[in-house]
Parts: C-alpha cells; structure tokens; sequence
C-alpha cells in the first residue's frame, strides 16, 4: 500500500471534514501518498482527483459540510461507471480507497470492490444514525444537537395554555434522531418510522396527561413515519382536539449542517485513522464502526443489508419520562 | 408615586425577562414598591398580582419566555373587563403601569390610560420589530440570531448543484427580520409583505445570475408576505423552474425562543429603568423607545397607528450583495 | 420500597437537572413518592427534605446547574453527621437514596450505605469523565463542547505566524477533558496529568514541525499537570522559544455551566431511571454507569478506588493529526 | 475611479469577512475592478495582491478571522514603506483603498493619504468599540456574545455561597466591552479602564449588598484597569474578606474569534458598500460610522485622535440593576 485515496458521498453530515483529514493525515503519518476525490464517484469516473497534504486539510475539522462535495451521480451504478472509476484509480497507481458516507455510498463501494478486486474501506457519515454495526455514525450527535436546541427554544415560548407544537425532523426510514430527541428535549411524544402506535399514544396522551400539569406540549416527527408529516399530523390533532392550538416547524436542511460537536469530530477523527490502518491491514470491503466503544470492522454486507434496530430501553423512555 | 405594577401581554419575545428585571430593580433602586402581574390583561383583571423583590427577578436575564407569562384576554377589550383591571390597580395601591409587548398590548394600554386617567408606560417587546418611534426593539436581535444560525446551516450542506432552499421566517404583517435576515446570512433573495416585486426579482436571479457562480442560493421568505408562504412559492418555482432541487424549512416558534442576545438585554435594561423614570416623572401614555441611540417617549398613538417602514437602504442591500 | 429521596452533592456538573427529573418522574412512573434534599449531604443533615412531583422537574432538563444545589458539608464525614442524616431519612420513611455526584459523593455514600444498611445508589455526574466503570460521566460531553467551543474561536484568530495559545482546562487529576478536547479542537499539542512526557512533546514540536506548515499553534493544559499550569508552561517556552508569541486563556468555571448537551441528557435519563430500578430491584452501594453501550451497576468500591485511564489509542491520536 | 483595493490590518475582528465580501461586491455592482490585499499594509509592501471576484468572497460572510489576513508591519510606519506601496498601487492602476481595522490602521491610512494626495477610506473593525465618530465598530457586539456566553456558564455554577468570580476580558485602553457585558450579564460589579472607584465600589458592594440576597456574583475586569487585571484584583479581595471563595476566568482571544453575529454582518455589509460609494463621490481620509443609525463620514483625525467616552447612562446601569 503506497497511495491512497478518500470521497465524500451521499447527503452531507458533519464531521465528513474531520474525517476527511484524519485520513488524509493518518496516511501521511504512515507513509502513504493520498488523493482526495471531489463530488464523491462522479468525481472518479470524470478523474476530478487531487493530491492532498497536510496542509490541504488545515483548519476543517470544524466545518460543516465537506470539502470533497458530494454529487449524485447516474453513471456509477452502471457497470461500465464502475470501470471508468477503477480505471482512474488506477492511472493515479492508487491502491486503496475511503468511502465517507451511507448506505447507498457502500453499495456502489462493495460493487467496485468486488468488481475489480480492489480494497475499499467504509466511514459511516450520515446524520440517520442508521448503519447496522456501528453504535453512532459520524454527524448523528451534531443533528441531534440542532435539533434539541431548537426545541429548547420553542419550549421557552411555551407558557400560553393548550398549545401543541408539531417538530419535524429528518428520518425517512429511521427514528433515531426522532427518538433521542425527543428525549433529550424533553418531549411529551415521538412518532418515528419504525413504532407502531405513535398516534394512539399522543391521543392518549392528549386525553389523560396533557391537561393536568403542562401548559404546553412538543411531538417530534420523524418525516418518514407512516402517520403522514408534522403537517398532516397537526391537521388531524387539530380536527379531533379543537381545544388545541397547534403549531408545526419543519427543520429541515439545517439538520444537515451546522460546526460539527466534538463527539462527532473524535468519532471522524477514530475511524479515519483506523480505515488508513485497515487498508495496510489488508482489509477490504468493512466499513469501520464503533461499537460497545470499540473500533470494529463491519462487512459491506452486514452495514448495507442488516436493520439497526431503536434500542427499546430509548423508546421506553419517553412515556417514563412525560409523565 | 409610591408603588407600581409590571405586566408582559402578547407573544413572547426574548428579553422581556430583562426588561422586567429592570422595572424591578430600577423601581426598587428608586424605592418604589413594585408588584409583578402574571397573564397580562388577564392576571390584572383576575387580580394575580403578587409582591416583586430585588431576588424575585435574581438569574432571569438570561433566559428566554416571560416568568410572568402572557396570555390572550377577551375581557380587557372591553370596557367591563377594564373596569375590573382598574378596580385591582387601585385596590393594591398601585400608582403606575409598566406594560411589556407589541400593537395590541399598547392598544389595551392606552384605553386603560385614557378611561381612567392612570398613568401607563409601554416598552416594546417584539421580534418583529414593527413600532414605530423606536429603531429596535426588545426580542428583533435574538430572533435574527437565531434565523440566521439556521440559514449558516443550511448554507453548509449546499455543495450540490441547482438547489434551491426557502426558509419561512415569522412576520405576518413586517419585513424586519426577512430582510435583516437575508442580508446578514447572505442569502440571494428576500420576500417581504412590504416590497412589490419579489417574485419578479427572484425570477431574474434564477434567471441570470445563479448559473454563473452559485452552488446552491437561499431564499428567506416572510410568512405574510402576498405572493404565499414558503411552501406554495416553492412549489410554483419548480414548476417554472423545473431543473431546480427546492427545499423548505420552517423555523416557526423557535424565532420566539432562546436565550435574549445581549444586545436585547441592554436594550431590555434601559428601557426597563426609562420606564420606571418615565412614571416617576410624571409621564402616561407613552411607549419608551431607542431613537438614533437615544432613549425616546413616543404617544402611544404613534406607536401603535403610524408604520414603521423598511429602510429603503437595506433594501438594497440584498441585490448588491448577492451578485 | 415505597418512597426515595434524590440528591446532588459536590462540583456543579451540567445535566445533573436531566438526572434529578429521570430520578422524579422514573420514581413516580413506577408509583413510588420521591423527596428532593437540598444542598446534598448538609441538607440531609438539616433536615432540608421536600415533596416532589411530576412537575417539580418540568422544564428543567435544559437547565444547567442543579435545582437541588449543592454544598460542602464539613459534618458528614463524620460519624455523628451522617447519623443525623440517617435520621431525617427515617424520620420521612424514605427506603433508599439516589445520590449524583463523583469521587466524594459516593464516599459518603458508601459510609451511609454500610453503617446503616441503607440502599444507597450513585449517578456519575462531574466534567472530569473519571469515575471508574462507567465509559462517560454526565457533564463530561457538555464540558467538552464548552472548551471546544472556546478553541475553535481562538483557531479564527491564528492568522498571525508564530503564535502559541495556552488553553488551560479543568482536570486536577484526569485529563480526559484535556485529551478529547485536544483532539476534537485540532489542537497541536496536550498536557494531562496522566501522561508523561508532555513538554519533551512540545518542544519536539515547535522545533520540527511548528514552522513548517502551520501559522499558529494551540496546545491544551489540564490545570493538574506536573509541569505546571498554562501561566507556567507559556512563560517557560516564551523563555526557550523566544521567537513565539505566546498568549493564555483560562477557562475556568465556564465549564462547569451550560445547557447540558443532548448527550449528556440522554445520559441522565437513562442514568436516573436506572437508578431508581435498581433500587427497586433491592440493589445498594452501586453507581450506575454506560460501559460498551450497556447499563451497569458499579460496586462503590470500585468506582471510588479504582483508576480510569486514558485510552491509548486517544492519547496517539493527538500527534497522529497534528503532523 | 475605475479600480480600488481592499485590506485588513491590525487584531481580528469578527465581521471583518463580511466587511471585505460587500466591498467588493459593492464595487463589482458599481463595475469598479477590485483587489484583495493579503497581510495589511505588508502585504502592500510586498505586492501580495490578487483580482477578487464575486466568487472570492462567496461563502465568507459568516467566518470569523480575515481572509485577507493581517501581519504587523515595522516598515509601513516609515515614509520608505509607504512609498513602496504607493508604487505599488499605482503598479496595478488602483485609484482608492478601503482599510478595514482600528486606530493604528487609520493612522497609516492617513499619513498615506495626505503623502500620496491618495483617496483612501476607513471601516472601523475592532471589538473594542473605541472609535471615535460611530456608535458601534464590527466585532464588538459578537465579542460581547462571547463574553456574555461565557458568563452566562458561570452563573449556572454559582449556586454555592460566597464565591466571587471575576472574569477577565479584552480591552487595554477601553471599556466598552466589560461595561456591556456587564450589563447584559447581570453582574454585580465592573472595572473599566475609564472610570475612577471600581474598587471601592466592589469593596462596597461585598460590604452591604453581597450577603443579603445573592448566593454568589460575578465581577467583569477590563484588562487595562488601573486596579490591576482579574488576578491581582482578586488576590487583593482574597486578603481583604477571607470569607469569599474567589474563582478566576481569563477569555483571552476567544473574543476575536467565532462567527460574527447578525449585527455585526449587518454593519459590516452596510459599511463596506458605503465605502465603496465614499470612494466613488470623490471622498477621502474618513472613515464610515454608523452614529445615530445613520450613516456618516468621520475625518480620520477625529476617528483617531478623539476619544470615544462610554456612555454615562450605561455605567450608572450596573450598579441600579444589582440592587
């Protein structure tokens, strides 16, 4: 192993910078030669590569978003992308690559591993929280950060009576950053894609609990859950629960930047130099994780087709504490 | 004047916890006895009124909502229900009047005045900014804190190509924080409910300027303004627009929230010692204000009926510096 | 076990709030009544003992500090004190004790605990991470935000060459909030309590790599290093390394304050929730603790004698990403 | 005027970016050619100049630090090094010069002017707040947010009694920025470099009013109070009332750094572009302030030589508001 090279793919998470330089600065250490990868396999096939020194990686371990962008790109999943990316490593003599992102990033990585016999190590980036194999991916603890402040902020403006507020929060198919944060704010209910029963609770909830102590109540909404959005939810609240006033804020693409939290950015830090140690290891197709907090190595397979499950001790958690 | 009374009626703006503190303490420093009405219109008519001392107000600078809450009132419009607030001023003793809030809470203030010829001082506490007769007032600051934090985010995840965002910002009737907000996150375009046009202009900015230099814009968008809200824009963009990628946000009650900037608490504390001043010196009817820098008593007939409009600087500001 | 009672006791850690509501609402979810002490171990003494409900922790999980206060107390240590603690302990029938704090608190604890055969169970709370049994202390994350916040500031200053800022931390005894925030700020270089070697580190670094490529250097200073605190070290190296410009900021009780980070909440209400099982469950003389991503119940002994290291695989990544 | 140029000199001052970003897109949007002038005047000693585009200044509004970078420079003083970079000036066709930064660099702006008969114009970048002719210069108010953080942390702790804090923040000849802070922090007393008694004062305060109602408080320190800084003055406590538990805190350059605040780019984007406009019309040797909310042109003598006194109103605050 001589040279190396690392891309960024997929929707952007905080910490894919900090990652970016513990990979860049842990091959350096170790003697390799390293190339960065800008707009992540798009840039492969159309050799948008680029020598990276130490220097090229001053000062990012607190920028949000990533300095390699990203870029969706059509001509990857096809074979023939596949080869014209396998051909640019190649010309460059690089030996291995670090892939920074999420599902879809693995699988276009396990592709082109199998495909050309070519070593690729995955970094898990993506704010969902929702690799199988590793207990916390990079930007999770930053996403949650955003979005626990902004609850805390509408909770400050909650002294008027009978109000409901309605926070949406990233998660087509998983509730975690729904449900930690819904704890972490306090909240009085969560919907998340993977729970049945979210609406019953909340009118449970809104019957029983809501009128004896609170003077207000927050729902955080999983965008992905099958009860519909924080839009449609509300209306429904609001027609079944007149005495309600409701209220929605939909988070949105904030969720997905902001300065990195330094448990995201030692998480970056850990696993980009362990994929540098990975690689000279001989190791190809894992993705490294962090589980029971330890460095672990996660077969593509695994990471890509294995379901993370809500860990039950959180989702409990909730009703115990909005009591 | 021996004794007076502090009340916060409306919405919740950041910094009216310091602006009661001032009331407080400054009555205090002058030795007037000071009582703390709780729910406004409300508490005055329901008589829950309650003693304040130096320590009532001790460690509430800092924080967001109004530890004397508000609420909405039905009865306070009315000549009854203002009757029975009167009854109560008197049968404390009290003297003089602080109210803290927007339009309507001066609205109250001034007929309460008038009918019964006692004396009420107004400090304007709103994020929207909208009173006429002051250059700020109490809760603007940290509302655009925290719209502007939001949009850094979001500028963070915008590597990729033809995107899009709108972020809804609160302002049914006042620009104020939209155009404050566009200018200082740099965003590219701006809809007020006071401006004409801007649907127009950011049609010419789609049109000619994005493709030449931008990844991505950001278009901040007041809730009142005539062309719709955040999202029916959105939608109408991309129909005209079809290879742009639109995403919303809506901040909603988070703009209400947070710990007060200490600019808002400055702010919060000389007007809250201006009004105490204002009563002791005889003053009613009046809303103390910050003009050019300097502390101003403005008729609450001008405050609550003349418009505070845009500064036409800043609103060119906006184009000349997303060019 | 019908009723417990809950305390802080020792420095001021941020989330103690988060952990004193699980406590609350965890005990009454379970149809226990919980009492509050005031001001930890002398207010056990003085009798200083209230009911808590449901929504005596409501709104409080942000909160930094703890609405239970805490106190030195010179008569617990002593036999006699804690017999009058035990005292009011009986007299208000309480079956078992939550005690959250570090090192100290569950000293006292564990006296209490043996003398008279009283359930007692600890909650690790303090910034300084360095309870035996338990990978993270509650406070720790908040802390390391704060002091990562603080860097990060000082890094957009660092235009200037040859400048070495001294960040001095908290840390008498562990330097685990040194070593992540040295890593997760990008800093140059650490001094711990721990780890030996720490100058011969630095002075390797300003004479070899410091010149090379970087305009500024930043280097974090437990205050309980052996080779001084970051007044001493900075004058030293201003002394040998006269062409440097050296500059110090210290940090102090900063740390100890804040909103708790959702980490440290999520912590806390597990942690609280927890606790209030196992005292169900009959356990005593037992901290609760997060090892390997898993609860586990901590013999007293243990965590009190016991000694936590570094990680080495942290303490190497320092010199790995500073290269 | 057909081209201009752009620098920054002196200590960083959040909000400088935002300051060069409207330069220069004021000047493109007046189709002026524009260029970025790396190190201050070094740099235009050097001839470290480059075209700056629109682009250049794209996503920099909210970055702390300067792009442009600042160095001291000893030949800059002389009337050799001004020639050197008025030669240069004239090399590159430049007609007119904004200089971004305090005192010092309108002191060379000056004598380069009235050497040169050069039309160059002032932006007032410091956080200090201590020139003369505007009311507020860019980075004062986000230094104050930082300060204001800060201590904000520290009463969380203070929750024990008879501690006594001091911080100690930036500011030689200047106070603005401890009296503000003061202010908005809720301290209970200040040390500015203006104003006689501060130590009397506090003696005061700990004397009567400290032990009735306050559990702990804090004391804001000014650098170059005549009184000493925050450690000699609380080691002088320390002898005179042995009863109080001091804790020190010293911020350092934290203050210069972090994202400027919403006002600081709102008066950095209205300055910058009224520069630009100075130039145009033919103006000279004035710096752009904002007085009155208004936008004027302060003579450089004036801005440099007249001082800047704090505002009697706002001294009188601290002591009325920690009654």
């Amino acid at each position: 192993m001589k040279k190396i090279a690392v891309l960024t793919s997929g929707g952007d998470a905080p910490g894919m910078n900090a990652a970016i330089r513990a990979v860049v600065r842990g091959a350096i250490s170790y003697k390799l030669q390293v190339m960065g990868v800008f707009r992540g396999y798009q840039g492969l096939i159309d050799d948008d590569l680029h020598d990276m020194t130490s220097k090229s990686v001053s000062n990012i371990i607190h920028q949000g978003g990533t300095i390699l962008k990203t870029a969706r790109c059509k001509e990857f999943p096809t074979k023939e992308g596949r080869k014209k990316a396998f051909y640019n490593l190649r010309k460059h003599d690089i030996d291995g690559l670090v892939v920074i992102g999420g599902n879809g990033t693995f699988t276009g990585a396990k592709l082109l591993g199998e495909e050309f016999n070519f070593p690729v190590i995955g970094i898990p980036g993506t704010i969902d929280n929702d690799l199988y194999g590793t207990d916390f991916t990079i930007g999770f603890d930053t996403a949650l950060n955003t979005v626990v402040d902004a609850v805390d902020k509408i909770r400050d403006t909650a002294t008027a009576h009978n109000r409901l507020f309605f926070v949406e929060v990233m998660g087509r198919h998983a509730g975690f950053l729904a449900l930690h944060s819904a704890i972490a704010s306090g909240s009085e209910a969560v919907f998340t894609p993977e729970v049945d029963g979210d609406m019953e609770r909340l009118y449970d909830f809104l019957r029983n609990k809501f009128k004896k102590a609170k003077s207000s109540s927050i729902v955080i909404v999983a965008e992905g859950t099958k009860e519909g959005n924080a839009i449609t939810i509300s209306q429904k609240v609001t027609e079944d629960f007149p005495e309600y006033d409701t209220r929605v804020s939909i988070l949105g693409h904030i969720q997905r930047g902001g300065s990195p939290s330094p448990f995201d950015r030692v998480l970056a830090s850990e696993l980009g130099v362990a994929a540098v140690r990975a690689l000279i290891a001989g190791k190809k197709a894992v993705m490294m994780g962090l589980e029971s907090n330890k460095l672990v190595e996660v077969p593509f397979d695994d990471a890509i087709f294995k379901k993370k499950d809500l860990d039950p001790r959180m989702v409990g958690l909730v009703g115990v504490l909005s009591i």
